[in-house]
């Protein structure tokens, strides 16, 4: 898939959502605890009730990850059936991989090859080498961490490196690197107030938007600050949307969360002269 | 497991050699190639010949991970299989993990609670709430990213801040985290020359030094710089020992090099007093 891919889904469906797939059996209705195959079956009810309303999908990979082999059973899964009955949607595999180049191929293999995600979240800390085995994949992005949503983030990414952030640096530094397009960032929510410098860096590249919602941040300071003319923006969603009931009707009230959360989407993109 | 159990594991052995289980199927043996569960019996095989010379075992995730639910099911044996037979092992997840602290949970879950593992390599980019989940396991030890040996390392790990280099300033700022006891570094051997600076910062902390060998690092200049008076040190070696070989007698050969830099290192502990 490519980024004009999609912004035509983003017109057609006049949404910008990512629905986070943070799959907990302890906040698991009931009835769907302790069962078998209850990974996939939620995340399946979760996906049917909601991709009318969003553009992206993102399992947070560490939530399977703490299943093992049943977890990994469970994604292999949930992506077949994305990529079977959605196949417009856009697959990020929320990873924060990387690692030295020859190590880092092999994440590469792993979930552009053998899960097929459209996308990967990676970490810059190691640098180009860590990096660039992402990028030779054609059609495949790699999202990389800039400034993220956490209370760590203040810790290294705002440090002062020269006149600058580190962030920055990060930023400016890979789009020297090969095939740099094939890039995107993950910028928090919660530091809205970056996003208009930022987007003087990069006034074309996607943005991976988490921390609306849980974290706290404005989905309207984020439309104002971060959208291009492409869109340019990509907003995560999680426990807001896929926890929104914790009872037997939780894929319909997830559906109305994101449902509700399309609509002020279409706004910001109507206020935006996107639609 | 403790750093004092470590210790007296390397006194034992007299080595400090982590071996590192990098499984890559094209370059096993014909014999092995394409047979069922050769990934593990592979590791198996380097195991038994190895254990007498080192003290530590480092799965890289990511080969594990590329070949799928295969791939996990053997890093599960392979797992059970130090853990039963060589349980004074030191194990480490080389995985490189890290998110927010809700996520990072999950990951700390995945290769305590349910691999076993000893420790794990994290990155630092995220900060503190990304890496205190990990430290709160007692007995577990958390090795985080300073200074790698790869080219990229000096994108980002070396630039400066304020007076200092970003690695420094990681070190610095996770000596204040919660159990910041439990914490090891990675410092590349291909930056000997840092380890000295390193040292005066963290006189106790354990290292983990990868680049030894096939990356062009000196073990001398290692041990001259790194060592303290608990040894202090972990010297990796991947594919210099586990590809020693690529006929039948891999496990073999494997055995030979890794008991040559036993002996290497055993001369290197008597110089520096701690036979």
């Amino acid at each position: 898939m490519t980024t004009a891919d999609l912004f035509e889904q983003i017109k057609a469906k006049q949404s910008f959502l990512c629905v986070g797939l943070d799959v907990d059996q302890d906040r698991f209705p009931v009835e769907l605890r302790d069962k078998p195959d209850n990974l996939f079956n939620f995340c399946q009810k979760i996906i049917d009730s909601t991709a009318h309303y969003c553009v992206a999908y993102k399992p947070n990979i560490a939530f399977f990850e703490a299943y093992g082999l049943e977890g990994w059973k469970s994604l292999e899964k949930v992506m077949q059936y994305i990529n079977r009955h959605y196949p417009e949607m856009f697959t990020i595999a929320d990873a924060k991989r990387a690692d030295i180049g020859n190590t880092s191929k092999r994440y590469a293999k792993a979930y552009f090859e053998h899960f097929d995600f459209d996308s990967i979240t990676v970490s810059p800390y190691m640098g180009v080498d860590s990096v660039e085995p992402f990028l030779t994949y054609e059609d495949k992005y790699t999202i990389l961490l800039a400034l993220t949503s956490n209370k760590g983030a203040t810790d290294f990414q705002l440090a002062s490196v020269g006149n600058q952030k580190l962030y920055e640096e990060v930023i400016k530094k890979s789009l020297e690197w090969q095939n740099s397009k094939q890039l995107m960032y993950v910028v928090g929510a919660t530091k809205a107030e970056a996003l208009q410098s930022i987007r003087q860096l990069i006034p074309e590249h996607f943005l991976l938007i988490p921390g609306v919602g849980a974290q706290g941040g404005s989905l309207e300071e984020v439309a104002l600050n971060g959208m291009n003319n492409q869109c340019g923006i990509l907003v995560n969603s999680s426990r807001g949307i896929i926890y929104a009931s914790s009872e037997s009707d939780y894929a319909e009230k997830a559906g109305s969360v994101a449902r509700e959360m399309q609509q002020k989407m279409r706004e910001l993109l109507i206020q935006n002269q996107i639609l």
